[in-house]
Protein backbone atom coordinates (compact mmCIF):
# COMPACT_ATOMS: atom_id res chain seq x y z
CA UNK A 1 0.00 0.00 0.00
CA UNK A 2 1.43 3.06 -1.27
CA UNK A 3 -0.09 6.58 -2.36
CA UNK A 4 -0.27 5.21 -5.88
CA UNK A 5 -2.60 2.12 -4.67
CA UNK A 6 -5.69 2.58 -6.74
CA UNK A 7 -9.29 2.11 -4.94
CA UNK A 8 -11.79 -0.48 -5.82
CA UNK A 9 -15.16 -0.81 -3.98
CA UNK A 10 -18.75 -2.83 -4.24
CA UNK A 11 -21.55 -0.39 -2.81
CA UNK A 12 -24.86 -1.77 -1.95
CA UNK A 13 -27.76 -2.06 0.87
CA UNK A 14 -27.30 -4.11 2.74
CA UNK A 15 -23.61 -4.87 2.12
CA UNK A 16 -22.15 -6.33 4.95
CA UNK A 17 -22.59 -10.15 3.62
CA UNK A 18 -20.74 -9.10 0.25
CA UNK A 19 -18.33 -11.48 -0.76
CA UNK A 20 -16.97 -9.62 -2.86
CA UNK A 21 -14.19 -7.72 -1.21
CA UNK A 22 -12.66 -11.16 -0.10
CA UNK A 23 -12.72 -12.28 -3.39
CA UNK A 24 -11.49 -9.09 -5.47
CA UNK A 25 -8.83 -8.71 -2.88
CA UNK A 26 -7.83 -12.42 -3.82
CA UNK A 27 -7.58 -11.77 -7.13
CA UNK A 28 -5.71 -8.25 -6.52
CA UNK A 29 -2.68 -10.41 -4.67
CA UNK A 30 -2.83 -13.45 -7.23
CA UNK A 31 -2.41 -10.88 -10.37
CA UNK A 32 0.24 -8.38 -7.62
CA UNK A 33 -1.79 -5.19 -8.68
CA UNK A 34 -1.34 -2.03 -6.57
CA UNK A 35 -4.73 -2.18 -5.44
CA UNK A 36 -7.00 -2.50 -2.50
CA UNK A 37 -11.57 -3.74 -2.74
CA UNK A 38 -13.28 -2.06 0.13
CA UNK A 39 -17.06 -2.43 0.93
CA UNK A 40 -19.47 0.77 1.21
CA UNK A 41 -22.70 0.41 2.69
CA UNK A 42 -24.68 3.24 0.10
CA UNK A 43 -28.20 3.94 1.05
CA UNK A 44 -30.34 5.10 -2.18
CA UNK A 45 -30.59 8.46 -1.78
CA UNK A 46 -26.90 8.87 -0.68
CA UNK A 47 -25.88 7.16 -4.27
CA UNK A 48 -25.41 10.67 -6.41
CA UNK A 49 -22.92 11.43 -3.47
CA UNK A 50 -21.53 8.32 -3.90
CA UNK A 51 -20.43 8.60 -7.39
CA UNK A 52 -19.31 11.81 -7.33
CA UNK A 53 -17.42 10.86 -4.56
CA UNK A 54 -16.07 8.47 -6.60
CA UNK A 55 -14.76 11.28 -9.29
CA UNK A 56 -13.58 13.77 -6.80
CA UNK A 57 -11.54 11.41 -5.36
CA UNK A 58 -10.36 9.31 -7.89
CA UNK A 59 -11.61 5.67 -6.62
CA UNK A 60 -10.59 3.56 -10.20
CA UNK A 61 -13.79 1.30 -9.94
CA UNK A 62 -17.03 0.65 -8.56
CA UNK A 63 -19.00 -3.06 -8.07
CA UNK A 64 -23.28 -2.10 -8.04
CA UNK A 65 -25.41 -4.21 -6.04
CA UNK A 66 -28.63 -4.55 -4.58
CA UNK A 67 -30.94 -2.07 -4.98
CA UNK A 68 -28.65 -0.18 -6.79
CA UNK A 69 -27.94 -1.79 -10.11
CA UNK A 70 -30.53 0.40 -12.04
CA UNK A 71 -30.35 3.33 -10.29
CA UNK A 72 -26.33 3.71 -10.70
CA UNK A 73 -27.58 3.94 -14.75
CA UNK A 74 -28.71 6.96 -14.05
CA UNK A 75 -25.47 8.73 -12.87
CA UNK A 76 -22.77 7.38 -15.44
CA UNK A 77 -21.35 9.58 -18.09
CA UNK A 78 -21.44 6.33 -20.61
CA UNK A 79 -23.18 3.46 -21.10
CA UNK A 80 -21.71 0.51 -22.58
CA UNK A 81 -24.65 -1.12 -25.01
CA UNK A 82 -25.12 -3.89 -22.72
CA UNK A 83 -26.36 -1.71 -19.91
CA UNK A 84 -28.30 0.10 -22.48
CA UNK A 85 -30.70 -2.80 -23.21
CA UNK A 86 -30.32 -4.39 -19.78
CA UNK A 87 -31.33 -0.81 -17.99
CA UNK A 88 -28.80 -1.93 -14.97
CA UNK A 89 -24.93 -1.95 -14.08
CA UNK A 90 -22.52 -3.50 -12.07
CA UNK A 91 -19.81 -2.12 -12.90
CA UNK A 92 -18.53 1.80 -12.79
CA UNK A 93 -15.30 2.55 -14.28
CA UNK A 94 -13.43 6.15 -13.55
CA UNK A 95 -11.17 7.23 -16.41
CA UNK A 96 -10.18 10.49 -15.16
CA UNK A 97 -13.30 11.47 -13.55
CA UNK A 98 -15.27 9.94 -16.58
CA UNK A 99 -17.71 7.68 -15.39
CA UNK A 100 -18.75 4.18 -17.80
CA UNK A 101 -21.04 2.28 -16.99
CA UNK A 102 -20.84 -1.57 -17.84
CA UNK A 103 -22.19 -4.99 -17.01
CA UNK A 104 -20.25 -8.17 -16.40
CA UNK A 105 -23.01 -10.67 -15.58
CA UNK A 106 -23.34 -11.86 -18.93
CA UNK A 107 -20.03 -12.39 -19.22
CA UNK A 108 -19.93 -14.36 -15.89
CA UNK A 109 -22.42 -16.33 -16.97
CA UNK A 110 -21.00 -17.28 -20.69
CA UNK A 111 -16.86 -17.67 -18.86
CA UNK A 112 -18.78 -20.40 -16.36
CA UNK A 113 -19.93 -22.30 -18.75
CA UNK A 114 -16.59 -23.76 -20.26
CA UNK A 115 -16.81 -26.40 -22.13
CA UNK A 116 -20.83 -26.89 -21.66
CA UNK A 117 -20.70 -23.66 -23.97
CA UNK A 118 -21.28 -25.70 -26.84
CA UNK A 119 -24.30 -27.45 -25.39
CA UNK A 120 -26.50 -23.75 -26.09
CA UNK A 121 -26.37 -23.26 -29.84
CA UNK A 122 -29.42 -23.74 -31.24
CA UNK A 123 -30.62 -25.21 -27.74
CA UNK A 124 -33.94 -24.47 -26.33
CA UNK A 125 -33.73 -23.20 -22.93
CA UNK A 126 -36.27 -23.16 -20.07
CA UNK A 127 -35.38 -20.37 -18.14
CA UNK A 128 -37.18 -19.84 -14.34
CA UNK A 129 -37.26 -16.47 -13.02
CA UNK A 130 -37.27 -12.82 -15.23
CA UNK A 131 -35.50 -10.45 -12.42
CA UNK A 132 -32.36 -8.80 -12.95
CA UNK A 133 -30.45 -11.91 -13.27
CA UNK A 134 -32.56 -13.88 -15.58
CA UNK A 135 -32.57 -10.70 -17.95
CA UNK A 136 -28.49 -11.31 -17.68
CA UNK A 137 -28.78 -14.69 -18.55
CA UNK A 138 -31.26 -13.97 -21.39
CA UNK A 139 -28.78 -11.65 -23.25
CA UNK A 140 -26.01 -14.19 -22.42
CA UNK A 141 -28.10 -17.00 -23.93
CA UNK A 142 -28.63 -14.60 -27.11
CA UNK A 143 -24.86 -14.33 -27.45
CA UNK A 144 -24.55 -18.17 -27.46
CA UNK A 145 -26.98 -18.56 -30.46
CA UNK A 146 -29.95 -20.64 -28.33
CA UNK A 147 -33.06 -21.43 -30.67
CA UNK A 148 -35.86 -20.99 -28.06
CA UNK A 149 -36.08 -19.59 -24.97
CA UNK A 150 -39.15 -19.94 -22.10
CA UNK A 151 -39.37 -18.45 -19.79
CA UNK A 152 -41.88 -19.18 -16.52
CA UNK A 153 -42.01 -17.17 -13.47
CA UNK A 154 -44.71 -16.29 -10.83
CA UNK A 155 -44.90 -12.99 -12.05
CA UNK A 156 -46.30 -13.71 -15.70
CA UNK A 157 -46.34 -9.92 -17.02
CA UNK A 158 -42.55 -9.82 -15.90
CA UNK A 159 -41.84 -13.05 -17.89
CA UNK A 160 -43.90 -11.38 -21.01
CA UNK A 161 -41.85 -8.17 -20.51
CA UNK A 162 -38.28 -10.53 -20.73
CA UNK A 163 -39.55 -12.81 -24.08
CA UNK A 164 -40.15 -8.99 -25.71
CA UNK A 165 -36.41 -8.31 -24.05
CA UNK A 166 -35.17 -11.50 -25.31
CA UNK A 167 -36.69 -11.18 -28.30
CA UNK A 168 -34.57 -7.38 -29.30
CA UNK A 169 -31.16 -9.32 -28.41
CA UNK A 170 -31.98 -11.81 -31.33
CA UNK A 171 -33.85 -14.89 -29.55
CA UNK A 172 -36.93 -14.76 -31.72
CA UNK A 173 -38.04 -18.18 -30.52
CA UNK A 174 -38.59 -16.51 -27.27
CA UNK A 175 -41.96 -16.70 -25.08
CA UNK A 176 -42.88 -16.31 -21.05
CA UNK A 177 -45.06 -19.30 -19.53
CA UNK A 178 -48.03 -18.80 -17.86
CA UNK A 179 -47.58 -22.08 -15.49
CA UNK A 180 -51.08 -22.95 -14.98
CA UNK A 181 -51.60 -23.48 -18.44
CA UNK A 182 -48.31 -24.22 -20.05
CA UNK A 183 -47.94 -28.16 -20.14
CA UNK A 184 -44.56 -27.80 -17.98
CA UNK A 185 -43.83 -31.87 -17.64
CA UNK A 186 -43.61 -31.57 -21.59
CA UNK A 187 -41.54 -28.48 -21.69
CA UNK A 188 -39.44 -29.71 -18.92
CA UNK A 189 -38.80 -33.06 -20.98
CA UNK A 190 -38.18 -31.20 -24.25
CA UNK A 191 -35.92 -28.20 -22.82
CA UNK A 192 -32.08 -29.24 -23.35
CA UNK A 193 -30.88 -26.71 -20.55
CA UNK A 194 -33.04 -25.50 -17.12
CA UNK A 195 -31.53 -22.65 -15.57
CA UNK A 196 -32.64 -21.01 -12.56
CA UNK A 197 -32.26 -17.79 -12.03
CA UNK A 198 -34.92 -17.03 -9.06
CA UNK A 199 -33.89 -17.07 -5.48
CA UNK A 200 -35.73 -20.38 -4.80
CA UNK A 201 -33.09 -23.01 -3.39
CA UNK A 202 -31.23 -20.17 -1.47
CA UNK A 203 -31.92 -19.76 2.40
CA UNK A 204 -34.77 -19.36 3.56
CA UNK A 205 -36.07 -21.76 0.68
CA UNK A 206 -33.31 -23.96 0.80
CA UNK A 207 -36.01 -27.04 0.58
CA UNK A 208 -37.93 -25.63 -2.25
CA UNK A 209 -37.12 -26.25 -5.92
CA UNK A 210 -38.62 -24.36 -9.31
CA UNK A 211 -38.86 -27.70 -10.69
CA UNK A 212 -42.38 -29.56 -10.87
CA UNK A 213 -42.03 -32.81 -12.62
CA UNK A 214 -38.33 -34.20 -11.71
CA UNK A 215 -39.06 -37.18 -13.00
CA UNK A 216 -38.61 -36.37 -16.45
CA UNK A 217 -34.80 -35.01 -16.46
CA UNK A 218 -32.83 -37.55 -17.95
CA UNK A 219 -28.86 -37.52 -18.96
CA UNK A 220 -29.16 -35.58 -21.30
CA UNK A 221 -30.33 -32.47 -19.83
CA UNK A 222 -27.95 -29.70 -17.95
CA UNK A 223 -29.48 -27.94 -14.87
CA UNK A 224 -27.77 -24.66 -13.87
CA UNK A 225 -28.69 -23.03 -10.98
CA UNK A 226 -27.38 -18.99 -10.45
CA UNK A 227 -27.84 -19.78 -6.64
CA UNK A 228 -24.20 -20.70 -5.22
CA UNK A 229 -25.13 -20.81 -1.63
CA UNK A 230 -25.96 -23.56 -0.81
CA UNK A 231 -23.58 -25.23 -3.15
CA UNK A 232 -26.13 -27.94 -4.09
CA UNK A 233 -29.79 -26.73 -4.45
CA UNK A 234 -32.47 -29.52 -4.44
CA UNK A 235 -32.84 -28.28 -8.15
CA UNK A 236 -29.46 -29.30 -8.89
CA UNK A 237 -29.76 -32.27 -6.34
CA UNK A 238 -32.64 -33.68 -7.95
CA UNK A 239 -31.25 -33.41 -11.68
CA UNK A 240 -27.96 -35.11 -10.58
CA UNK A 241 -29.40 -37.92 -9.11
CA UNK A 242 -31.43 -38.10 -12.67
CA UNK A 243 -27.59 -38.34 -14.47
CA UNK A 244 -28.38 -34.76 -15.77
CA UNK A 245 -25.04 -32.73 -15.96
CA UNK A 246 -25.29 -29.84 -13.37
CA UNK A 247 -23.34 -26.21 -12.36
CA UNK A 248 -23.93 -24.22 -9.28
CA UNK A 249 -23.62 -20.25 -9.98
CA UNK A 250 -20.14 -20.04 -8.27
CA UNK A 251 -18.27 -19.58 -11.44
CA UNK A 252 -20.90 -16.71 -12.86
CA UNK A 253 -20.19 -15.38 -9.54
CA UNK A 254 -16.32 -15.21 -9.86
CA UNK A 255 -16.52 -14.47 -13.85
CA UNK A 256 -18.17 -11.64 -13.08
CA UNK A 257 -15.90 -10.38 -10.39
CA UNK A 258 -13.00 -10.92 -12.41
CA UNK A 259 -14.07 -9.34 -15.78
CA UNK A 260 -15.12 -5.92 -13.62
CA UNK A 261 -11.11 -6.22 -12.32
CA UNK A 262 -10.32 -6.45 -16.24
CA UNK A 263 -12.60 -3.85 -17.67
CA UNK A 264 -11.00 -1.62 -14.46
CA UNK A 265 -7.17 -2.30 -15.15
CA UNK A 266 -7.36 -3.05 -19.06
CA UNK A 267 -5.31 -6.20 -18.04
CA UNK A 268 -6.20 -10.07 -19.40
CA UNK A 269 -6.29 -11.12 -15.73
CA UNK A 270 -6.45 -15.27 -16.84
CA UNK A 271 -6.23 -17.42 -13.67
CA UNK A 272 -4.35 -21.20 -13.95
CA UNK A 273 -6.24 -23.96 -13.42
CA UNK A 274 -4.73 -24.18 -10.19
CA UNK A 275 -5.78 -20.85 -9.12
CA UNK A 276 -9.07 -21.52 -10.10
CA UNK A 277 -8.96 -24.34 -7.84
CA UNK A 278 -8.01 -22.54 -5.24
CA UNK A 279 -9.88 -19.53 -5.47
CA UNK A 280 -12.97 -21.88 -5.60
CA UNK A 281 -11.85 -23.33 -2.22
CA UNK A 282 -11.34 -20.20 -0.74
CA UNK A 283 -14.62 -19.00 -1.90
CA UNK A 284 -16.96 -22.36 -0.20
CA UNK A 285 -14.42 -21.75 3.05
CA UNK A 286 -15.75 -18.23 2.78
CA UNK A 287 -19.71 -19.39 2.03
CA UNK A 288 -19.09 -22.54 4.57
CA UNK A 289 -20.01 -24.77 2.05
CA UNK A 290 -18.66 -28.21 2.49
CA UNK A 291 -19.67 -30.03 -0.69
CA UNK B 1 -10.54 -7.64 3.75
CA UNK B 2 -14.19 -8.13 3.89
CA UNK B 3 -17.26 -6.06 3.75
CA UNK B 4 -17.06 -5.22 7.32
CA UNK B 5 -13.43 -3.13 6.61
CA UNK B 6 -13.08 0.16 7.42
CA UNK B 7 -11.51 2.43 4.72
CA UNK B 8 -9.59 5.50 5.86
CA UNK B 9 -7.30 7.79 3.24
CA UNK B 10 -5.57 10.95 2.89
CA UNK B 11 -6.55 13.32 0.62
CA UNK B 12 -4.26 16.28 -1.25
CA UNK B 13 -3.24 17.59 -4.01
CA UNK B 14 -0.14 16.25 -4.98
CA UNK B 15 -0.60 13.27 -2.74
CA UNK B 16 2.02 10.97 -4.57
CA UNK B 17 4.25 11.16 -2.52
CA UNK B 18 2.42 11.13 0.93
CA UNK B 19 4.07 8.40 3.24
CA UNK B 20 0.68 8.30 5.47
CA UNK B 21 -0.75 4.97 3.51
CA UNK B 22 2.49 3.26 4.74
CA UNK B 23 2.57 4.15 7.85
CA UNK B 24 -0.84 4.21 8.77
CA UNK B 25 -1.19 0.28 7.16
CA UNK B 26 1.57 -0.25 9.12
CA UNK B 27 -0.07 0.64 12.25
CA UNK B 28 -3.25 -1.23 11.10
CA UNK B 29 -1.24 -4.50 10.69
CA UNK B 30 -0.02 -4.06 13.80
CA UNK B 31 -2.71 -3.04 16.16
CA UNK B 32 -4.63 -5.97 13.98
CA UNK B 33 -7.63 -3.50 13.11
CA UNK B 34 -10.38 -4.39 10.12
CA UNK B 35 -9.49 -1.50 8.27
CA UNK B 36 -7.41 -0.15 5.10
CA UNK B 37 -6.29 3.03 4.20
CA UNK B 38 -5.74 4.74 1.07
CA UNK B 39 -4.73 8.03 -0.57
CA UNK B 40 -6.99 10.17 -3.08
CA UNK B 41 -5.97 12.68 -5.40
CA UNK B 42 -8.32 15.60 -4.64
CA UNK B 43 -8.34 18.70 -6.44
CA UNK B 44 -9.61 22.29 -4.21
CA UNK B 45 -12.69 21.76 -6.42
CA UNK B 46 -13.47 18.39 -5.74
CA UNK B 47 -13.10 18.59 -1.95
CA UNK B 48 -16.97 19.59 -1.22
CA UNK B 49 -17.71 16.38 -3.19
CA UNK B 50 -15.10 14.63 -1.53
CA UNK B 51 -16.82 15.30 2.08
CA UNK B 52 -20.41 14.54 0.67
CA UNK B 53 -18.93 11.23 -0.57
CA UNK B 54 -16.97 10.22 2.26
CA UNK B 55 -21.02 10.36 4.35
CA UNK B 56 -22.23 8.67 1.16
CA UNK B 57 -19.88 5.58 1.30
CA UNK B 58 -18.97 5.63 5.61
CA UNK B 59 -15.33 6.21 4.93
CA UNK B 60 -14.50 6.48 8.32
CA UNK B 61 -11.36 8.99 8.67
CA UNK B 62 -9.89 11.43 6.54
CA UNK B 63 -6.39 12.69 7.04
CA UNK B 64 -6.12 16.31 5.30
CA UNK B 65 -2.74 17.48 3.87
CA UNK B 66 -1.65 20.46 1.78
CA UNK B 67 -3.54 22.14 0.08
CA UNK B 68 -7.07 21.16 1.88
CA UNK B 69 -6.22 21.82 5.37
CA UNK B 70 -7.74 25.33 5.73
CA UNK B 71 -10.71 24.80 3.26
CA UNK B 72 -11.87 21.67 4.63
CA UNK B 73 -12.78 22.76 7.86
CA UNK B 74 -15.52 24.71 5.78
CA UNK B 75 -17.40 21.36 5.09
CA UNK B 76 -16.68 19.45 8.55
CA UNK B 77 -20.36 19.49 10.68
CA UNK B 78 -18.31 19.74 13.81
CA UNK B 79 -14.78 21.29 14.48
CA UNK B 80 -13.05 20.56 17.53
CA UNK B 81 -11.47 23.71 19.77
CA UNK B 82 -8.06 23.34 18.46
CA UNK B 83 -9.75 23.52 15.09
CA UNK B 84 -11.35 26.59 15.58
CA UNK B 85 -8.14 28.57 17.14
CA UNK B 86 -5.84 26.94 14.50
CA UNK B 87 -8.21 27.41 11.33
CA UNK B 88 -7.21 24.37 10.06
CA UNK B 89 -7.77 20.44 10.48
CA UNK B 90 -5.72 17.35 9.15
CA UNK B 91 -7.95 14.64 10.53
CA UNK B 92 -12.06 13.99 9.28
CA UNK B 93 -13.52 11.59 11.66
CA UNK B 94 -17.13 10.15 10.42
CA UNK B 95 -19.68 8.83 12.93
CA UNK B 96 -22.67 7.80 11.32
CA UNK B 97 -22.53 10.42 8.05
CA UNK B 98 -21.91 13.35 11.21
CA UNK B 99 -18.15 14.81 9.92
CA UNK B 100 -16.06 16.68 13.30
CA UNK B 101 -12.59 17.89 12.33
CA UNK B 102 -9.69 17.50 14.00
CA UNK B 103 -6.12 19.07 14.16
CA UNK B 104 -3.50 15.85 15.48
CA UNK B 105 -0.28 18.05 14.72
CA UNK B 106 0.31 19.48 17.66
CA UNK B 107 -0.46 16.40 19.53
CA UNK B 108 1.74 15.03 17.09
CA UNK B 109 4.81 17.44 18.18
CA UNK B 110 4.32 17.14 22.39
CA UNK B 111 4.13 13.31 22.00
CA UNK B 112 7.28 13.26 19.66
CA UNK B 113 9.33 15.07 22.47
CA UNK B 114 9.28 12.07 25.00
CA UNK B 115 11.40 12.79 28.08
CA UNK B 116 12.28 16.54 26.45
CA UNK B 117 9.15 17.54 27.28
CA UNK B 118 10.21 19.10 30.38
CA UNK B 119 12.50 21.20 29.07
CA UNK B 120 9.63 23.34 27.65
CA UNK B 121 8.31 24.18 30.84
CA UNK B 122 9.27 27.86 31.56
CA UNK B 123 11.68 27.63 28.43
CA UNK B 124 12.41 30.98 25.84
CA UNK B 125 11.72 29.40 22.23
CA UNK B 126 13.04 30.39 19.31
CA UNK B 127 10.75 29.57 16.49
CA UNK B 128 11.42 29.69 12.62
CA UNK B 129 8.46 30.04 10.34
CA UNK B 130 5.07 31.27 10.70
CA UNK B 131 3.14 28.94 8.55
CA UNK B 132 0.49 26.26 9.17
CA UNK B 133 3.17 23.87 10.87
CA UNK B 134 4.48 26.64 13.24
CA UNK B 135 1.21 27.56 13.99
CA UNK B 136 0.67 23.56 15.57
CA UNK B 137 3.98 24.08 17.25
CA UNK B 138 2.72 27.20 18.91
CA UNK B 139 -0.22 25.75 20.17
CA UNK B 140 1.46 22.71 21.83
CA UNK B 141 3.99 25.35 22.96
CA UNK B 142 1.44 27.22 24.99
CA UNK B 143 0.07 23.41 26.59
CA UNK B 144 4.04 22.78 27.53
CA UNK B 145 3.92 26.24 29.26
CA UNK B 146 6.99 27.68 27.61
CA UNK B 147 7.78 31.01 28.99
CA UNK B 148 8.64 33.48 25.98
CA UNK B 149 8.05 32.41 22.33
CA UNK B 150 9.73 34.71 19.58
CA UNK B 151 9.02 34.26 15.51
CA UNK B 152 11.46 34.32 13.25
CA UNK B 153 10.00 34.74 9.71
CA UNK B 154 11.03 36.20 6.55
CA UNK B 155 7.99 37.06 6.06
CA UNK B 156 7.44 39.21 8.60
CA UNK B 157 3.70 40.28 8.81
CA UNK B 158 3.06 36.72 9.26
CA UNK B 159 5.45 35.91 12.15
CA UNK B 160 3.37 39.62 14.05
CA UNK B 161 0.09 37.59 13.14
CA UNK B 162 1.44 33.97 14.98
CA UNK B 163 2.52 36.14 17.66
CA UNK B 164 -1.03 37.51 18.08
CA UNK B 165 -2.41 33.65 18.17
CA UNK B 166 -0.01 32.67 20.52
CA UNK B 167 -1.18 35.12 22.59
CA UNK B 168 -4.40 33.95 22.36
CA UNK B 169 -2.96 30.44 23.25
CA UNK B 170 -2.26 31.57 26.39
CA UNK B 171 1.53 32.75 25.66
CA UNK B 172 2.10 36.34 26.91
CA UNK B 173 5.27 36.43 26.26
CA UNK B 174 4.95 36.26 22.27
CA UNK B 175 6.68 38.38 19.76
CA UNK B 176 7.38 38.34 15.94
CA UNK B 177 11.57 39.24 15.12
CA UNK B 178 11.83 41.71 12.66
CA UNK B 179 15.12 39.68 10.88
CA UNK B 180 17.56 42.88 10.34
CA UNK B 181 16.86 45.00 13.22
CA UNK B 182 16.07 41.66 15.84
CA UNK B 183 19.53 41.02 17.34
CA UNK B 184 19.70 37.25 16.43
CA UNK B 185 22.81 36.11 17.53
CA UNK B 186 21.91 37.06 21.43
CA UNK B 187 18.63 35.89 20.56
CA UNK B 188 19.89 32.85 19.55
CA UNK B 189 22.37 32.10 22.19
CA UNK B 190 19.84 33.20 25.01
CA UNK B 191 17.21 30.48 23.68
CA UNK B 192 16.66 27.11 25.60
CA UNK B 193 14.81 25.69 22.59
CA UNK B 194 15.21 26.73 18.97
CA UNK B 195 12.76 25.45 16.19
CA UNK B 196 12.65 24.93 12.65
CA UNK B 197 8.95 25.44 11.21
CA UNK B 198 10.14 26.23 7.86
CA UNK B 199 10.78 23.94 4.64
CA UNK B 200 14.49 25.21 4.37
CA UNK B 201 16.94 22.38 4.74
CA UNK B 202 14.53 20.16 2.69
CA UNK B 203 15.39 19.17 -0.78
CA UNK B 204 15.73 21.67 -2.82
CA UNK B 205 17.04 23.61 0.11
CA UNK B 206 18.93 20.81 1.95
CA UNK B 207 22.11 22.73 2.07
CA UNK B 208 20.58 25.70 3.31
CA UNK B 209 19.88 26.75 7.50
CA UNK B 210 17.74 29.32 8.95
CA UNK B 211 20.39 29.85 11.67
CA UNK B 212 22.47 32.67 11.18
CA UNK B 213 25.44 32.65 13.96
CA UNK B 214 25.74 28.63 14.88
CA UNK B 215 28.63 29.64 16.82
CA UNK B 216 26.77 30.52 19.55
CA UNK B 217 24.96 27.04 20.42
CA UNK B 218 26.19 25.77 23.38
CA UNK B 219 25.72 22.05 24.57
CA UNK B 220 22.33 23.56 26.58
CA UNK B 221 20.34 24.23 23.65
CA UNK B 222 17.67 22.05 22.09
CA UNK B 223 17.23 21.88 18.99
CA UNK B 224 14.18 20.27 16.86
CA UNK B 225 13.71 20.43 13.39
CA UNK B 226 9.42 19.32 11.66
CA UNK B 227 12.27 18.59 8.85
CA UNK B 228 12.90 14.72 8.59
CA UNK B 229 14.16 14.59 5.07
CA UNK B 230 17.06 14.59 4.80
CA UNK B 231 17.06 12.86 8.80
CA UNK B 232 19.64 15.55 9.95
CA UNK B 233 19.51 19.03 8.44
CA UNK B 234 22.26 21.29 7.87
CA UNK B 235 20.42 23.13 11.23
CA UNK B 236 20.55 20.25 13.19
CA UNK B 237 24.36 19.36 12.09
CA UNK B 238 25.60 22.46 13.53
CA UNK B 239 23.53 22.30 16.33
CA UNK B 240 24.56 18.56 17.10
CA UNK B 241 28.81 19.66 15.99
CA UNK B 242 28.39 22.09 18.79
CA UNK B 243 27.04 19.35 21.83
CA UNK B 244 23.61 20.45 21.22
CA UNK B 245 20.65 18.00 22.06
CA UNK B 246 18.50 17.62 18.41
CA UNK B 247 15.45 16.45 17.24
CA UNK B 248 14.35 15.53 13.67
CA UNK B 249 10.46 15.74 12.63
CA UNK B 250 9.75 11.63 12.21
CA UNK B 251 8.66 11.08 15.42
CA UNK B 252 6.15 14.17 15.04
CA UNK B 253 4.83 12.87 11.74
CA UNK B 254 4.63 9.06 13.19
CA UNK B 255 2.85 10.70 16.61
CA UNK B 256 0.49 12.68 14.69
CA UNK B 257 -0.36 10.01 12.17
CA UNK B 258 -1.05 7.27 14.96
CA UNK B 259 -3.24 10.51 16.98
CA UNK B 260 -5.57 10.24 13.74
CA UNK B 261 -5.97 6.42 14.19
CA UNK B 262 -6.90 6.68 17.61
CA UNK B 263 -8.97 9.18 17.41
CA UNK B 264 -11.44 7.17 14.87
CA UNK B 265 -11.01 3.96 16.59
CA UNK B 266 -11.71 5.76 19.62
CA UNK B 267 -8.95 3.03 20.82
CA UNK B 268 -6.10 3.77 22.99
CA UNK B 269 -3.40 2.48 21.03
CA UNK B 270 0.12 2.49 21.92
CA UNK B 271 2.89 1.19 20.35
CA UNK B 272 6.12 -0.35 22.72
CA UNK B 273 9.40 0.36 21.92
CA UNK B 274 9.93 -2.32 20.08
CA UNK B 275 7.24 -1.81 17.65
CA UNK B 276 8.25 2.00 17.46
CA UNK B 277 11.98 0.89 16.26
CA UNK B 278 10.43 -1.15 13.76
CA UNK B 279 8.41 1.75 12.89
CA UNK B 280 11.42 4.29 12.76
CA UNK B 281 13.43 2.03 10.56
CA UNK B 282 10.67 1.11 8.22
CA UNK B 283 9.84 4.71 7.61
CA UNK B 284 13.51 5.71 7.04
CA UNK B 285 13.73 2.76 4.45
CA UNK B 286 10.74 4.01 3.00
CA UNK B 287 12.31 7.67 2.89
CA UNK B 288 15.57 6.37 1.63
CA UNK B 289 17.46 7.96 4.66
CA UNK B 290 20.75 6.01 5.70
CA UNK B 291 21.60 7.79 9.08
Amino acid sequence: MNASTILYAVIGDPIQHSLSPAMQNWFIEQFRLNAVYAAFHVRSEDLRACIDGMRAMGIGGINVTVPHKEAVVAWADELADDVRLLGAANTLKNSDGHISAHVTDPHGFEESLGGHADRFKGASVLLYGAGGAARSVAYALAKLGVRQLLIAEVAVQKAFELAELAKSFGIKNAAALQKPLAPMKTILANAHIVINATPVGMHPWHEKTVVDYPDVITVDHFFYDLVYNPGKTRFLREAEERGATVQNGLDMLIFQGLHSLRLWTEQELRLSTGQFNDLRSFMKKLLGIDE
